[in-house]
């Protein structure tokens, strides 16, 4: 019996419970917040990360503040403005800043979350075949949501099918959400896969041993362009090159009719120690630059289709 | 003044001595190799890497094993499988075997190795326009050559010509010889560079970021097609998908006119560790499966000129 993967973020005992997701893999610990300041800490510091998770943080983070007596407008540009890319953050925010009652709202975003990622799960699982070796890149799984993933659900819906997938786990420099988190899930979940550098990408593509790559977003544009994980837009480069269909997987909650397209996505810089520091250790060179963004954009035309909870959207 | 870059691999003393680029950046010390198995040792640890230093190390091991009075044929089939994919390996071995003073031989290409590269450098530095904002992938400077470097030497011979190049420079994951190595040197030239996870390529690309994509090769094929390090092909394809020529330096001794094509070279395939540890940290969670392909195949219909010593040859 392999272990389970707990809820990312719950509310228990007054505060927001999150997996530590800065440990793994190497411990499974959960961070606490019961603040607006804490909770604003655990998402910048990446404790948590992964739009959908985001949108249940963001809401249940205006809960804190309601139940503190905090002024609600100002915890909500608080914890809006801690990442940039994400539409859920903002997306949760709003929804229990307009709710009579945050906590509960909170609390159905959660459970909502993990429906459509069922769903989306479903309906992806019908575009893999049999024994589809799949691609996929940063952490679109439990992790990154209140549950069962996007991406990832798609894969586990497809092995809970019998479809025996595997998986192609992209590391994902600089924070390694692949290598630490989507390979932690998979390893959980008992579905095979095998990590490889981001470089790797093109090479198996050129081999033919990747059937399709699946993705996660943390937003959709009008247009159907997609800011996700950088590197994701090479990779939808290299899938159009070698004809094999790039698919993303995100609940509708992810999609912004606000923004026009792809240009109009704010894309989050972080700092360049993530690039030039691994576990402690220093990398590059005293006085070395490193330019870090942490979103690409991929154009809606090399997405093969969006899968949501509503259905498979071929453009 | 800044600090000159030593010789990579040299003669001293009745040893081979060689900058051991393991512990680069963090301190430059030198590895000495006075037997074959410590030369091959040095190799496959990657101590020295990069195909024109390995010609070099090859030739320098014949030399180490006939100044020993050791079965000459026994240790050049040793030194040549150490590493299978840099064909200037076995040139180098071939080279020193073949002469009447393997040391004298030795001696010879290392000097002939700067004067090629200087060469390849005035002849690449001719396609870059002022100001000119090259990517570059692993390392293919000084530290991988005899000295001066093949795709740094490019970029080294534009910016002594007053063309005010600047480097985005690709980690390189997962040895990360970019990181540790390019901009190693780069700050020692003197030359601007900015350090970048390799998956922010493609986002630099489509931002307009990119001039042009110089990278080295470890084996080109008798109809163009390119060995080099992985990750090499996935910015090939986006060059192309981008419109931006994409440059290959190397010396002639790097064609292998006996492999017709890339699917003729062998590939070496590294332990997962390099994928799976970082400076002694686990990244990955236990039982985590590994990939690590050191190197990929670029199609000669991808690569927009080779420089080499001779000149540049457009397709």
């Amino acid at each position: 019996m392999r272990d389970p993967i707990p809820p990312t973020i719950e509310w228990r005992d007054g505060a927001v419970r999150m997996i530590d997701q800065r440990r793994l893999p190497a411990e499974l610990v959960f961070v606490e917040a019961r603040t607006v300041d804490e909770l604003c800490d655990a998402i910048t510091s990446l404790a948590i990360r992964g739009a959908p998770a985001l949108g249940v943080a963001g809401a249940m983070g205006v809960a804190l503040a309601s139940a503190r007596g905090d002024d609600l407008a100002a915890a909500a540009a608080r914890i809006v403005d801690t990442r940039p890319t994400a539409v859920n953050l903002a997306w949760g925010v709003q929804r229990a800043l307009a709710a009579a009652d945050p906590h509960a709202e909170a609390q159905a975003i959660a459970r909502e979350d993990v429906e459509c990622n069922r769903r989306i799960g479903a309906a992806g699982a019908a575009l893999l075949g049999d024994g589809a070796r799949v691609l996929t890149h940063c952490n679109a799984g439990a992790l990154a949501t209140a549950g069962y993933g996007t991406a990832i659900g798609v894969i586990r819906a497809a092995h809970q099918a019998g479809k025996r997938p595997s998986v192609w786990v992209d590391e994902t420099r600089p924070v390694l959400q692949g290598a630490r988190l989507t390979a932690w899930e998979l390893e959980r979940l008992g579905i095979p896969y095998t990590v490889v550098a981001d470089v790797a990408a093109g090479g198996l593509m050129a081999a033919g041993q990747v059937d399709c790559v699946i993705v996660g977003a943390d937003r959709v544009a009008a247009n159907g362009d997609v800011a996700n994980k950088v590197g994701t837009y090479a990779l939808a480069v290299l899938a159009r090159h070698h004809g094999i269909p790039f698919y993303v997987a995100a609940p509708t909650s992810t999609v912004d009719v606000a923004t026009p397209t792809g240009a109009a996505i704010p894309v989050e810089q972080r700092g360049p120690d993530e690039v030039s520091l691994v576990a402690g250790t220093r990398l590059t060179p005293d006085g070395a630059a490193a330019f870090n963004p942490a979103f690409d954009i991929t154009p809606a035309e090399l997405v093969t289709a969006l899968i949501t909870e509503e259905g498979v959207q071929t453009r």
